[in-house]
């Protein structure tokens, strides 16, 4: 057995914890340490095997560990955290704010070219495993068009919306694929679809003793950028009923590309990739984990600077052989 | 714009003239020549401006093709063709031999190892896509299985295994997942299955006149191998019906997986990846094509040797580059 990777996890909230488990699932890697930036002592981990430092502390580390997965917030966490630890670690983040990603690359470049590591940046699985279908499916047929829909599933940035307003004490948002834009985009219609036509959204609210429930339920539909555009029915239930039934975040979705081929397109083809996700942080550590994998094998081969998931080639995510991949996979 | 990657055809079958087509979906390939082991004179193909030559004056055009694409069966013309073509030529085969791969992969990586040019072998969808996302599901959820199912489609080989019975003129065979298969390994149930549990076989049979259909129709269902092991269902149709509804090629399957997370294995997720195809060859074409550019761009790098669609960084499949990619479909 060769020597396992060690990893390090930055931060430990759902999807440090997630990482954690998913390590244990892969036998070629090893939890070496957590950094965190409250204080080290009073973070209770599942791993008490494993020792827990300040982020202060991180860089002092850095020949003890082989990949840091940061594991923060993509509104002001891993702007800050990628680039900074680039600079001493090969480092893997799951940034998701889309319309930043080249900034964020190009942060993260300069510091990894300057430290001959690797960044791998915006993995997990939208952006991540949904964008490389989206490659795919674009690569593989120009001639189409593709759609993403997420869900069913929580979206935390709606809950934590809802969660701001008056009276309400907690709330949990579920998007919604609907199911007819689903068929006729899979039928092949390339149809054009609003915001609204692809996903509805549901709400389920505690809502604080005499609330104005009414209020709330209005401040909700209407909300700008979050529900306004969207169909949304907002259920009042009890927090038992919410710790009962909506204390997991499932999520999943779909990518669909459909296309023509032919003397003249006469000749259709869709290609589906879709998730179901018990856990939406679980499934999303466990891409971390395995382009963490990725990257140190790529970074001995002496390559460096910040990459994406389009520039790993698949075979270097597996704990597999070359030779076994191509017997028992291809 | 660049110069356009410039692509050589060896045969031309259904899969050439899929290659030829989708050439012209991709405005940086060109298709340079088509190679035959006919008579040059008398291949008919939907180019009229591109050159025609015989198998044996391809190496004369060495420098003139970056990428040969060989369209060839995978019992006895890939074993020989890619081999002795990767001496000269960057090449691209579908060989799907499964158990003969590794063999296919050492003769080939031989001859593009000496010449330092980049063989492909394996493309397509299976082996090809779905392989791809065998590796996938299996890297991110290792504590899992996956399953593969094909069709509805129609089967060459079972198709042509029907024609050889005495009193046949022509056969199609649909090969067709069941339904309730799917339906068990997409909750998670990580059934085991045999083969007549995944895969049902619907036969359509063109009998001479006066043939004993009786009797065809227990050869079918008793033929080893082919239909033995599986429900088969044979209906005999007149030669206008087989050519009104039954000229197509289409195919499709379902890789799925599905595994699980946590500390106790708790949560679950599955991934499913499905293909509907309107034909065959024309996406296994497209498939091939979008490889031949990844090959041109890895063999411009220096790479060489034998590959497979595992070695392939999603990005040099795409025309688009890689600042498009991160800002547009990551």
């Amino acid at each position: 057995m060769a020597e396992k990777i060690r990893v390090g996890i930055m931060g430990y909230g759902n999807l440090g914890k997630g990482v954690e488990l998913a390590l244990r699932q892969n036998t070629d890697m090893e939890l070496a340490a957590f950094f965190t930036r409250r204080a080290p002592d009073s973070l209770k981990t599942l791993s008490p095997d494993v020792p827990i430092y300040s982020a202060s502390d991180a860089i002092k580390l850095k020949d003890a560990i082989d990949v840091l997965i940061i594991c923060g917030g993509s509104a002001t966490d891993l702007p800050l955290l990628s680039p900074e630890y680039a600079r001493y670690f090969n480092i893997v983040d799951s940034f998701d704010t889309h319309a930043r990603i080249p900034e964020h690359f190009e942060n993260c470049d300069k510091s990894a070219r300057e430290s001959k590591k690797i960044a791998l940046i915006s993995a997990g699985w939208d952006p991540g495993m949904f964008s490389i279908m989206r490659l795919y499916g674009g690569a593989v047929l120009p001639d189409g068009k593709d759609y993403t829909f997420w869900g069913k599933g929580v979206s935390q940035g709606h809950s934590d919306a809802i969660r701001r307003i008056d009276g309400v004490l907690d709330a949990k948002q579920y998007t919604i694929p609907v199911e007819s834009a689903l068929e006729r985009v899979r039928g092949g219609e390339n149809p054009l679809l609003s915001a609204r036509e692809k996903h509805t959204r549901e709400c389920f609210v505690v809502a604080a003793e005499g609330a104005d429930r009414e209020k709330i339920e209005k401040e909700i539909v209407t909300m700008p950028n979050y529900f306004a555009d969207y169909d949304t029915t907002v259920h009042f239930i009890s927090k038992e009923e919410m710790e009962r039934n909506h204390s997991g975040i499932p999520h999943g979705g779909f990518v669909i590309r459909s296309g023509v081929t032919g003397a003249d397109g006469e000749t259709s083809h869709t290609v589906e990739y879709s998730l179901k996700l018990g856990s939406n942080p679980e499934f999303t550590a466990s891409v971390l984990v395995c382009f963490a994998r990725a990257v140190y094998r790529l970074n001995k081969e002496g390559i460096c600077g910040a990459k994406t998931v389009f520039d790993i080639p698949p075979a270097y995510l597996s704990s597999k052989s070359p030779e076994q991949l191509r017997k028992e996979l291809l």
